[in-house]
């Protein structure tokens, strides 16, 4: 686990400067990607920005501005994403998200975290954790997942939802923190 | 209630494809609107622009940018409607709001539905339920609003709430999901 | 208390008319400011119109954009403020910050109220109440500070919280309404 980098330590979630140099350098570059893709007024060329600056992505997608994220690098979709308005990828960490994923407005996945010691977090060291979903997530509007959180396939997330815990397949969960409400019979065909 | 085009099925709150050709060149348009309004930085030639896009408003109205909506013309506003910065109006169903109303920032009212059976969602069929808010409505910063949700006159939401059902006249609401946190004593003057 | 202008009388938390003509003339060049902040593409030329525009700064400050605020002069931020993308600081009532304080994405400060009574509402006196943050504060992404509450030092503020009561030094809250989940023992190094 002796990583040799900064920006080797924060992929891990280990703790990290992110003053360093390389990773300055990476976010300077992750914002003017940033406003190309949300300058951009035509989907198909949006896309095509979009696949250059994430670490892996599925043929068809589409992503409406503003899309807020720190590197794009460790941002990893897969087939047939799509996120609405205003969607923020917090990406220290991988975010990694199956087939068939959508994320309505306002969503944020955030990876990003900092010490609850205050000394320890005004030193600019800080963490974070990998934020997995499967495949079939439907995230509703304006929920918010946090660092370490797992989802499996076919979750639905209800609109405003905190979820601070992993969840398993077929489930719809909400509120702050987010339970489940509803468990999904899936249909067979 | 045999609709004939996807436009119709939609707006009646019916499953219906998005990727509709009907539709997609009236989110197109709704874009260019939106990015008028959004870029213009005179307040009354913004209300201008507003009035020629919505379905229908008041004689008075402001709007701060960044406004979303999905098409603009299933929004109804009443006389002297205020929305504060980065609102949400996703109008796949009508968004019906009486006089007097103010949304402060960042609120979300959300119309926009999809199946819950993941082969059904992926296949691209949504539908919605149409908002409806009456006269004297404050909604406080970063509340949501969920499909299908009716508030009565002089309804107060709390900041950060998630309305998931309706409520009748004079509460305040509030938490999520919201409940009825205090009642209004409407004061004759 | 009797103050002269509307102006004193926004401040110090007393009803006041908005459409006042020296508070309307005040937002107005605060929307040009907000936009020569939120177009900077530098983040040091960015930080030097931001130290022209805030009541109070200390030297080192770092704001993402899209930052919006009401009038800027009533906003008091210490040394070494941090603040991601898509921040909200309503200021109508003073926001007061200490130092080290950090606010993730989509952190939304609103001292802006209203009266709960439609006529009194409708009439366009509103009011609001300061906020106030010791040092070492971090406030997670999309949490909301409602207006009068006070946080002591070293307050951890989880994602997606809704801030409706002060709270002392020292604890970490989360949840809508927040609660305190846990309380930081500071180590002495």
């Amino acid at each position: 686990m002796n990583k040799s980098t900064e920006k080797e330590k924060m992929i891990a979630g280990e703790f990290y400067f992110s003053a360093d140099p390389e990773l300055a350098a990476d976010r300077k570059l992750a914002k003017q990607q940033q406003r190309l893709i949300n300058y951009e007024e035509d989907s198909e060329l949006r896309s095509q920005i979009i696949k250059e600056t994430f670490g892996y992505t599925g043929n068809k997608l589409h992503i409406e501005p503003t899309l807020r994220f720190d590197y794009g690098y460790n941002i990893r979709v897969g087939e047939n994403f799509y996120a609405n308005y205003d969607c923020v990828l917090l990406d220290i960490c991988p975010i990694i998200i199956g087939d068939n994923c959508m994320l309505a407005p306002n969503v944020k996945l955030y990876t990003a975290s900092h010490p609850l010691q205050p000394d320890k977090r005004n030193s600019g060291l800080e963490n974070g954790r990998p934020i997995t979903l499967g495949n079939n997530i439907w995230i509703g509007g304006g929920a918010i997942i946090t660092p370490g959180v797992t989802l499996g396939d076919n979750v639905v997330v209800g609109a405003g939802s905190v979820v601070t815990k992993s969840y398993p397949d077929n489930v719809v969960i909400a509120g702050n923190p987010a339970t489940i409400i509803k468990t999904i019979d899936i249909e067979e065909e």
